[in-house]
C-alpha cells in the first residue's frame, strides 16, 4: 500500500508531461526458504512473454535491475513502448 | 531506480524477522494514449497464471489493488505464499 503511493505521487511530479509509453514491472519476492533457487529470472523471461502478446517490445528497450539479498530479492523491468503503440489493438 | 531503493529499505526494515513468503507484483503503465483499453486486467490474469508454474498461489490468499489515473495505471498483486512452498521444485 505505502509502496503504490509512494509510486503514484512520484509517478504525478514527474512525468506529466512526457507522452511516452512506459512499463514498469516490479516483482518482489520475501523468501523464507533462503536455500532454494530463486524462480525470478525464468519469471522475468515469461512475464516479458506474455506482454508481448499485448505490445510490441523491442528487447533492446527494455532494462532489467536484479537484487538479491538476504530474505528477499527485487526483479525490475523498465520497458518504453514504441511510438507506434496506439496503432495496435 | 529510486522505486527500487525505496521498495529495498521498505522490506528491510519491517519483515526481517518474518519468515513468511510474499510476493508482490506491480505493474505501472504511463499511456501516452488514454482512448485505448487497458489491457493491464488482463495482464494480471496471465502473470498469476505464470507466477502459478513456479509457486502454488491459492487465489484466496491474492489481493489485488488496481489504480487508473488520467496517464497512468498502476497494478498491484500481493501474494501470501503457502508455508509448504519450500518442499516444491
Amino acid at each position: 500500500m505505502g509502496l503504490l503511493d509512494y509510486f503514484i505521487s512520484s509517478r504525478s511530479k514527474g512525468t506529466a508531461n512526457v507522452a511516452k509509453e512506459r512499463l514498469q514491472i516490479l516483482v518482489a519476492h520475501d523468501r523464507a526458504a533462503r536455500d532454494r533457487p530463486s524462480y525470478l529470472p525464468q519469471l522475468q523471461e515469461e512475464i516479458l512473454a506474455v506482454i508481448r502478446k499485448y505490445v510490441d517490445v523491442d528487447l533492446s528497450s527494455v532494462s532489467v535491475n536484479y537484487e538479491q539479498e538476504d530474505s528477499h530479492e527485487v526483479l525490475e523491468l523498465n520497458i518504453i513502448l514504441p511510438d507506434t503503440l496506439q496503432n495496435q489493438a
